[in-house]
């Protein structure tokens, strides 16, 4: 079997998000890969875009700063790329509350922008789409296959769904050549730590550097499963070059879904140090909480066989020990 | 049980799409039953707006032109309403394919603006959405449950479904007092018959009246349920005094699903004239048809006992014999 690196060399990628955690993790292999990478992002103080993410690579790239919420720019972007990854999207639970329009705009227009672009100029391009478990809502089985009900907890689910549902229609109506995979929590370096915004697992590293006490909402028995980001750059490399994979839906997810409080005790062991406290959920968080939640991932096992290759054994310390070295970027 | 007409005596409603087929009849019905209805409706020209819908009861409801894409008005409007109807939308299959951006800003960005005044200014209203079948996609069994996969088959289903999950959504997390309705083809007067945009049967009702024969996509095999509008709207009204209905989702259909090859058959009988052709689908068409599909309506039935009184035996004529006289009005 060829590797997924090895396909990647000499061809052009798009990546949307490109400054982001993932985006930037996805970048940086793809240049060790011999690809000639542009990434497009946005920059918005409240997403995950930050130029250090780049650290090294800075002459590897391309970088071309802009918002997909304009129309017209994205028309030129896509042209020429074999592959596009479109990790752009607000993230944010509680933003998408605070500020539905906004979310409205950059997880429905401009990912209506961004295949129509596709449609128009390049119907070649393979497409991949970076989806959440959020569309799911709260549970009803464990762990959730992709064919549980669809019930989004919040608008962002709502807007990431109608997202992820373009994608599978363009490919459905018009050929193009999409997959999306939905995503769970996802960690490790380049992700943002100066809020909650991605993860509260990023605001622990912050809090656990900080000498401060990580804080839990509840009582920390909610389940969850964690992906190093490394693997999920792998499935998206993987499932890109797997033409099977088009017009599919697939779930990320982790062989050892953990309680929260566990998760907490492990990281604070890692760091030798530190404390937790659990707090009341805040009103506007408590409504919009999914419980327990972790992923049947087999469809994509048995499509690319994929599965994680990092435990979080060894995930969270060098999560850990990336935000020691360069924390001044991230904080 | 006191009839759904007397709890509506001296409240005040609005209906968004007033203008429009089923927001007529309903304005119609309620102003016999003494509410102080208050239209709103764009008059845009693709649309079902038409203010011979209103003929005779003019100086009875009030209009008030205006489009749900303008975020402030409706701010004023929400105000002091005790039920609102909420009817407004692009429609069109084929529209949305053709303009994804439109079909998004009135059925999703729109939506978002009446939720959000209703949040602000008027938490204690009771809405009702009109939702469709159109977010199941291809039936995977029939009939069709509400629990059936959401698979939408083009982007104004994909966005229909947006809107009826901030429906859903604002309802677990602000209280606000929302069901949906998901409708399959409703038929009868005032619906537009100019084209196919609000169904293929407003298309064969003119068709047969200029004398040109009705034409059926395909092989006229489909399988389709029909509902008459007059049933549509005991159903909003029957949901809309029940508080038990709140939160939910609910199918409409009929019992007595029929192909399209036999409702043009039975049209034509009762109309003692004309023939049908059968063509080859529109390539446009052909992706984003859905093929056999009928509902499942037990859930409604079981929550407030509703079923079509109406059979097509008796809506048909009906129909055909408004467009008879009213024609001039309609194309």
């Amino acid at each position: 079997m060829v590797s997924a690196d090895q396909a990647f060399a000499g061809r052009s990628v798009l990546i949307t998000g490109g400054l982001g955690f993932i985006g930037s993790n996805l970048a940086r292999r793809l240049a060790d890969a011999g690809a000639q990478v542009t990434l497009l992002d946005s920059l918005l103080p409240q997403f995950g875009g930050n130029l250090f993410n780049l650290a090294g690579y800075e002459e590897r790239v391309r970088v071309n700063i802009g918002d997909l919420r304009d129309e017209y720019s994205i028309n030129h972007l896509v042209q020429g790329q074999d592959f596009i990854f479109n990790l752009a999207g607000q993230v944010s639970h509680l933003d998408s509350m605070h500020n539905p329009d906004a979310d409205l705009e950059i997880n429905c227009r401009s990912q209506l922008y961004l295949l129509e672009a596709c449609r128009k100029h390049n119907p070649a391009a393979r497409i991949l789409y970076t989806s959440t478990r959020q569309v799911y809502g709260r549970p009803k089985f464990l762990p959730v296959t992709e064919s549980h009900p669809l019930e989004p907890a919040d608008i962002n689910g709502i807007h990431k769904q109608a997202g992820e549902w373009y994608h599978v229609l363009y490919h459905r109506i018009y050929g193009l050549h999409t997959t999306s995979l939905r995503l769970t929590n996802t960690y490790g370096p380049r992700m943002r730590v100066v809020d909650a915004r991605q993860t509260f697992l990023g605001l622990w590293l912050r809090q656990i550097l900080n000498h401060e006490p990580l804080t839990i909402y509840g009582d920390g028995q909610q389940k969850r499963d964690f992906n190093y980001v490394d693997d999920v750059v792998e499935a998206l490399l993987r499932v890109a070059v797997t033409p099977a994979t088009e017009g599919q839906i697939y779930n990320l997810g982790a062989t050892d879904p953990v309680s929260l409080l566990d998760l907490a005790r492990q990281l604070l062991s890692f760091a030798g140090t530190g404390s937790y406290q659990l707090v009341p959920f805040p009103a506007e968080r408590k409504p919009i909480d999914i419980g327990d939640y972790f992923a049947d991932f087999t469809k994509i096992r048995t499509a690319i066989g994929w599965q994680p290759a990092v435990s979080l054994v060894e995930g969270l310390p060098r999560a850990l020990d990336y935000y020691r070295v360069h924390h001044k970027h991230y904080w």
